[in-house]
């Protein structure tokens, strides 16, 4: 039995033993003709004397909780005159769907999280945006972080300031020099990641109706969050150099958006970089018509082949820029920290939301990530980021190149972590997740990746820096053959059907 | 010069190098007669030929990015002709406050962060909910650490589901277990802290127009949450019983709110708790009345004299009950991890929310928060403070009485964080924030705590759980000294100039 006795304490013992068996019989955890345990050995667990437990059942009963019987022990007794009129009557369920907002109500597309849910040691995926596990540089963080007990002790523990602990800051501000973005550690926000930027991004400017201009295609987690916020989102297409802006010009005039966000550099899902002339295009657009730029730049150190142009929060001389990045790409997912730069107005919002949901990120991550910036780590394993997730892209583009069906077309991404992936024109498009994953190779559909969710199935998302090296050019075969098998000629009815005019 | 150079790039290096000083020229590191270094000596910082780096410096003349002087060497050029029109006109800066939305432009109240950044080592502090940073038990956590890296290793820097890993979720069923309330890991979601939570469900259920019920006084950044969800936050009064269901009844059938928020245990700042038969009443007038309730127990472990009585959702038939708690009070703030137990309907949404604006809580907190618990360690811990914040508590209760003045009161809380201190009428309330903080003590005055904030200015809230045993006696001496210090015969002119009609 779970009862406790506090010597120190000013109510006596016996009424400390009757009150946790009297809420444990209020409770239900005792039910009615319950055989409490015989007084001796009650006393004996807890230590006490028998009377005092001898007390403590007289007090129940006086309370009509317990009563005795000779031979049968002491017994809980129904509590009809406690439990209140309630218990008797019908009580209806809480109608808990009709209480929700709107927003929440809307399903959600789990088509990701079920891909994503076949992630197991027996398939080759290339769905995640997952750092290789076998690269995160464990030896070094175990010396850090038993260095961090010795000299950092309780403070690991403490909370922290809510725009993040100022070492950290600053140590973000040395990496922002690298990317050539000018700015101190009073300009920096760290949040729960970067998709923590995204929605208090969404928080700061979307009212229910307002329209955000994004990439076609784009990051999925953000069309979802800018959705749930209310907004219209709506797609600019991309080329070869990026997003087209003679088309992001017409869209200006004709929707006034609350913003525009971008993953200008080796974009998701798409690898493709913004180029420079487009750069200051886009930048020259939202100057004309005062467009806030939110964005988004989790790959960019990740380059394989030439340093990429400037962001544009480097390039930006005029305050519009929001600017969010992360270590989830660069290191790994699990720490969940990000970190945001912003005019002083807007990033004051991003305080104040951060303090208002969960105060702030993680101690412990925070000084553990500073100290592996301030060392130097974090440059050496970027840099040997690059080597391997290049190789690994190599190796994915020779597999593509080697068991290649007609129709299909990729590009070569010059850095960050995927290709995208055309797919021939005959194929059963809902039916090549599953013959895939059959073959134990899962990847992303490219639907996820629109606005309006009907355009992307002509592409897919392959991932190459999580599947091992030896991996990518089984699952590249595996997935081409689940591609050929996938066509019309093999589902003959159900191409047929799509044939039928509607009568 | 910072310029990196990969000899396994497809891109030759003179190109790598001239890309990267181009970049430099475009972005402004490198301004306008920017003195680039000899070429010999850039050869040697990059240990690549020199004939490479005049081959880079031919491509930059060639691009009309730089030119070189016989005796002056190689410098920047100016960009006119690549820089957008836009450099020349006037850039309106950004009008942001038009673009925020109205929940985040409503001014937010700064009067706790002002109080709580005062919180230096040479201030004793009553104001901050913090545990006390001495009792951590670091030496544990140092060797659960250590022990994790050997046999998690890169796992501990993975994601984690959405939900929580699932080890700590079922550790949290063993803490529920000892409250009395019944759950598997299924039906609880790790969460950011119970601040999260309370996020969450303002997501989850309010939308703007809707009422909320909350205790008069409660905890501040609750009210502050669902008044930016755009709710309209009443109070029910408490007493020494706890939120007064008589009062309530009339509330629900006038207001028709969402749900109510409480705090049913140690409740904060007041420290009192409901008793048993009001928490039938209020479950049974939320069964009446179709209302949800959002109980908040982050104290109800740490009483001192006797163990409480259950928590509502203990109580709870028929699951009305969304049920938030933390580790925060009883072990520390630093991790940001608590969790929410909730009906399946709700719990979906609380998952949705969490993959959607964080992904997930970090992953190295879990795993070491479980080993903690599944060691035993945990309920040591508690143990452990439960008598050493008694003493606290303890200490207080006695130097209040020890240097009382005329017209103060206070109640003796069973457990948790806080006694709530009334004042004397004579007082000059706004005064007293400074005149305490000149004697180096600070608190949190009680307007913060009540929805309408003219209604606390009677009450502050004292924490005994932060301040060392041995400050709290001279503590409260001077925050006392303080109060008799600012009544109104010491500040006449403000207590007249309050009396002078206004005509």
């Amino acid at each position: 039995m779970r009862i406790t006795v506090n010597r120190n304490a000013d109510t006596p013992i016996y009424l400390q033993i009757k009150n946790q068996l009297r809420d444990m019989i209020f409770s239900g955890v005792l039910p009615v003709d319950f055989l409490l345990p015989p007084e001796r050995s009650l006393a004996r667990e807890l230590g006490v004397n028998r009377s005092t437990v001898i007390k403590a059942y007289q007090e129940l009963k006086a309370d009509g909780l317990a009563d005795s019987h000779v031979g049968k022990g002491t017994v809980v007794l129904p509590q009809t005159a406690r439990v209140p009129a309630a218990a008797d009557r019908y009580i209806n369920p809480l109608p808990w769907y009709q209480l929700f907002t709107e927003s929440i109500t809307a399903s959600h597309d789990t088509i990701i999280s079920d891909i994503m849910a076949r992630t197991g040691r027996d398939v080759i995926s290339f769905a995640g945006g997952i750092p290789a596990p076998g690269l995160y540089p464990v030896a070094v963080l175990e010396e850090i972080q038993a260095e961090l007990f010795r000299t950092a002790g309780q403070e690991l523990f403490l909370h922290s300031p809510v725009e993040g602990c100022y070492p950290l800051r600053e140590s973000i501000v040395q990496l922002l020099r690298q990317r050539q973005i000018a700015a101190a550690a009073k300009d920096i926000v760290v949040l729960s990641g970067s998709q923590q930027g995204l929605d208090f991004a969404a928080r700061i400017f979307i009212r229910p109706g307002d329209t955000v201009i994004v990439e076609e295609p784009t990051f999925f987690g953000a069309i979802q969050i800018f959705r749930s916020a209310g907004a219209r989102v709506i797609g600019v297409p991309i080329d070869k150099d990026g997003l087209r802006t003679d088309v992001l010009e017409a869209l200006l005039v004709r929707h006034k958006p609350k913003f525009i966000y971008t993953l200008p550099t080796f974009q998701n899902p798409s690898g493709i970089s913004l180029s420079l002339q487009r750069r200051y295009e886009l930048l020259d657009l939202a100057y004309q018509h005062q467009l806030p730029i939110l964005e988004d730049d989790p790959y960019g150190e990740l380059y394989y082949d030439t340093t990429p142009v400037p962001s544009l929060k480097a390039l930006d001389r005029h305050g519009y820029v929001i600017y969010l990045s992360t270590f989830s790409k660069a290191l790994f997912l699990g720490l969940r920290v990000g970190w945001v730069t912003a005019p002083p107005q807007v990033l004051a919002k991003f305080a104040h939301l951060k303090q208002m949901t969960d105060l702030h990120v993680n101690t412990p991550a925070q000084l553990l990530l500073d100290a592996f910036i301030r060392r130097g780590h974090y440059e050496r394993h970027v840099a040997r980021l690059r080597q391997e997730y290049a190789g690994r892209r190599n190796a994915m583009l020779k597999a593509l190149d080697k068991y290649k069906v007609p129709g299909i077309g990729w590009n070569k991404p010059a850095g960050g972590y995927y290709i995208w992936c055309r797919l021939p024109d005959n194929i059963v498009r809902h039916k090549l997740v599953a013959n895939a994953a059959k073959r134990g190779v899962v990847f992303l559909p490219g639907e996820a990746f629109y606005p309006d969710g009907t355009q992307g199935d002509t592409h897919i998302r392959l991932n190459y820096t999580f599947a091992e090296p030896e991996q990518i050019d089984n699952g590249i075969k595996y997935l081409l053959q689940a591609v050929k098998e996938t066509t019309c000629a093999n589902y003959e009815e159900e191409c047929q059907h799509a044939l039928k005019p509607l009568v």
